[in-house]
């Protein structure tokens, strides 16, 4: 269950906190503490469940969140509800307020294991504005863009935690006559929404009425690319090398359920779909989530995942209604943000004022805003400095 | 150290046997042990190493080969010697005798925690051959193709043990007039050589001279492939559903050093080549593998490792020249192989003869041939037989 929408008040966290307990966000330690979020504090899970003699523990006792994404929603929701009763109730204060732990004495890691890791491109506007650039004498989106959702396989092993400092890399691109070799001179964010499965192994296909069981929940991604590397190489196998070198993500999971009052029609669509992506008689499974690109401390876009043309659970039904099997910890991510207006891009190369400097600090944040009927949600931040390529003697 | 040339007689296998001493294999069974090839039996090398008292156990106690390939190239080497020691010196006879299982009694799997899984595309003559079929309106080879090893990401979750039923896969496709739905009707292979990554995890760039210390081993792969998929989606980021249904491996994992007498010099190369990429003062790093393609029982390929332009040291030079790391597990395969005659092609599309059939099997085998200086030495072979779409209420 999600938690409703005027929840009763926490003794743990503010009314109105973005991370409360209509929030509760997974993450782990490097200590090997599974956590969740709560206002400026974790609160220690296994701990909680000792202290309170709950055989949740099992889903929450592993270094990483792998045991909660591989139990499937009943447990999800188990745990939830649980967590959303201690924070609530009172008499839970005593025990639990002691294993609440401030935020910035706990060192976070990526906190589950990466399976396969897939990028997407499913902002229509992204995907024309980055026609335009690499293929300017054809039409801006390929024949098959409004078929199916685009996506390519990314480098699971090199999916670090927010605020791991990304170094300038090295790369082929194109010269005057063949290639030259130096460190990228046009390395480039891009502001996305990642989805991390769970539940069992599961074979393929996967129906888009039955992606939330497969759905465990959503982070920040920044996808950092070395544009000038991409378009040497991306020809004909797609991009490698210019994107492989490092992919941040956020450090709290927010399950789905905390999104559920989130949910937006996604754009209305031009094009028929084929069955297994025609979502027209589904629950809408768009997003109302903003994202902010905050270069060196100064906003410079506000790209809004509401204007994606491609939900999650049409990535989730195409990648895998070859019969491909999904498994716990696998990550899907939206590919760029990039709404209708030049101030709402997801990269610098659509923002078109200069790429990533040396010392650059690109923060991108994602809240779901407050309505009426609901407080603002924290997806909290994905954060990076870059730092410059190593010497070409340390590059060796 | 590799085993000598003219190795003593061991008291397990037949002298000229392809999985004598000189080979020994590594392996993994379902019930959790893990194993090295010896002709038609594999010892148990956990129950080996307890019964010889050895701390070597550690290297090989666990369900799979990962700490093994964690353990990197000093272990390699001396759980090696040893295993060549035991089965040469007639004292172990007694003690290793019943540890040696017949190989139709293990039931193997995948026998190591596959990481990434790149796939390269470094057979000119396939490249080419492909590039003519898929752009027929351009020139074959694309531009960047002389200048680097072209690759990209598959998926790692679909790597599959020899021997599994591979389910023909739907899919969008190329219709009339936008897109068509159904099970792939151009069913193919590839028929490649694998590397298997070892070693700690290391931070690239790994310049091609330290390869050696990140290579475990070798082994033989199927990248079964959906051409009608693929020519629909491949533009602009590359294979995805056309290739993510199924990989197929073999299951025996040769050590680099069984093959060192193997080592070839790569063709001669037209294009000169930048300096991380750059072979010509190095040890020659081709292989002489050749391999047989076989389907339904009849040879109707036999592509020539030997042929291949990039080596699997350039692989892994271009793969972590961005600073991408790499983690023991991870597999990098080195695309169809295809020799220059029409008999040695490694892709059925190449071959011209139809796809896959439903009940169809193929069979890629792989072996170094006997030299006057060299016993034969064996790959195993990699199977896979295909079963039928499933029905349309089936994929749901």
């Amino acid at each position: 269950v999600s938690a409703p929408v005027s929840a009763p008040g926490s003794w743990a966290v503010a009314a109105g906190d973005p991370f409360g307990v209509h929030n509760l966000p997974y993450g782990a330690s490097a200590d090997g503490r599974v956590l969740v979020r709560v206002g400026d504090r974790a609160l220690d899970l296994a701990a909680a469940c000792a202290a309170l003699r709950t055989d949740l523990v099992r889903l929450v006792e592993a270094p990483l969140l792998d045991p909660l994404l591989a139990a499937g929603p009943a447990a999800w929701r188990r745990l939830r509800t649980a967590i959303h009763t201690w924070l609530t109730d009172e008499d839970h204060r005593d025990v639990l307020g002691p294993l609440l732990h401030p935020l910035e004495r706990l060192e976070l890691v990526v906190p589950f294991t990466v399976g396969d890791y897939v990028d997407f491109y499913a902002s229509e506007q992204h995907a024309t504005n980055l026609g335009r650039l690499f293929r300017p004498d054809a039409a801006p989106l390929t024949e098959n863009w409004k078929h199916l959702p685009i996506g390519y396989h990314g480098r699971s092993g090199t999916v670090v935690l927010s605020g791991t400092d990304i170094v300038r890399p090295w790369g082929q691109q194109r010269g005057q006559d063949g290639p030259a070799f130096g460190p990228s001179q046009r390395l480039d964010i891009e502001a996305e929404v990642g989805f991390v499965a769970g539940g069992p192994p599961t074979t393929g296909p996967i129906p888009m009425a039955e992606a939330r069981a497969h759905i465990f929940g959503v982070c920040l991604v920044n996808d950092w690319s070395a544009r000038d590397i991409q378009a040497w190489e991306y020809v004909p196998l797609g991009p490698f090398l210019g994107k492989s070198f490092a992919t941040s993500i956020s450090p709290w999971i927010v399950p789905l359920a905390a999104l559920d009052t989130a949910r937006v029609p996604p754009p209305s669509r031009d094009t028929a779909l084929l069955g297994y992506l025609d979502d027209t008689a589904l629950d809408p499974w768009g997003f109302d989530i903003d994202l902010e690109v905050d270069l060196n401390g100064r906003v410079v876009s506000r790209p809004p995942f509401a204007s994606m043309y491609w939900t999650a659970p049409q990535m989730l039904a195409h990648m895998t209604v070859n019969g491909a099997s999904i498994r716990p910890g696998d990550l899907f991510a939206s590919g760029t943000v990039s709404g209708p207006r030049p101030d709402q891009v997801g990269s610098l190369i659509e923002l078109g004022t200069g790429f990533l400097r040396d010392g650059d600090r690109v923060t991108i944040r994602g809240t779901v805003p407050a309505t009426a009927d609901r407080p603002e949600t924290g997806l909290g931040d994905v954060t990076g400095r870059v730092v410059p390529a190593p010497s070409r003697a340390e590059a060796r």
